[in-house]
């Protein structure tokens, strides 16, 4: 089992970024969290990546469900939406696919709201995918 | 496999929560990230739960060498540690098993990182144990 949903977009980072920032808060998640790596890793350690953020997206509903069934949940929480460039023209848009959250759980009773937060978080994807299709 | 590693003191949450911090700067790591599920609930639900804060840790050299490996390693990262509360007198600390990174991604690539982190996040929660043990 793959344990991402990705889309590959010939746009530029911040541009894709910006895009999926608006279908998040379409879709009703909260970005909670934000950790820019590159300039992470800079200052650490002084090394040179590409561009790439993690966002940590969360559907509060949907949280709170989670952590009713499964007290441990917040290990698995917020769901992260990583935006990367590959090259200057090209960015990758992918979530942590929750299936994987039932997964690693082994908790049937989070499947529904896994099955709720991946319709949400495809259809991020899928608007993110059509907005750069024709450009 | 249980997905966490975890210890339960018979201490307060914020006690607890400022033992955690401290040693999980003792063993390298920065704190990236901080929700405090808690609040966050409150603000967006109007729902009452018990306290509950998840600090993203990240030990900059072991993410670099994540990403290098699995170049879709920021879907697990950072490293989730969460501190809840179980009542007034009584606290979880609790960190998402590193090997679960390598089972998720079938990558075993990332086992030495897995288990470097897996050696200093087993030493952050001994030490958590060991200052309550006899309070």
């Amino acid at each position: 089992m793959s344990y991402a949903l990705s889309t590959t977009v010939h746009h530029t980072f911040a541009d894709t970024l910006a895009a999926t920032r608006k279908f998040l808060v379409e879709q009703g998640f909260g970005v909670l969290t934000e950790i820019d790596m590159q300039a992470t890793l800079k200052a650490k350690l002084d090394v040179e990546v590409l561009p790439q953020i993690i966002l940590g997206a969360c559907r509060p509903p949907l949280a709170y469900a989670a952590l009713q069934s499964e007290p441990s949940a917040g290990l698995l929480l917020p769901c992260n939406v990583v935006i990367r460039a590959l090259d200057e023209a090209t960015t990758v848009v992918e979530t942590l696919d929750p299936q994987v959250i039932v997964s690693v759980t082994q908790n049937d009773a989070l499947s529904p709201v896994a099955d709720e937060v991946s319709r949400r978080l495809t259809a991020v994807l899928d608007s993110v995918t059509k907005t750069f299709a024709d450009k």
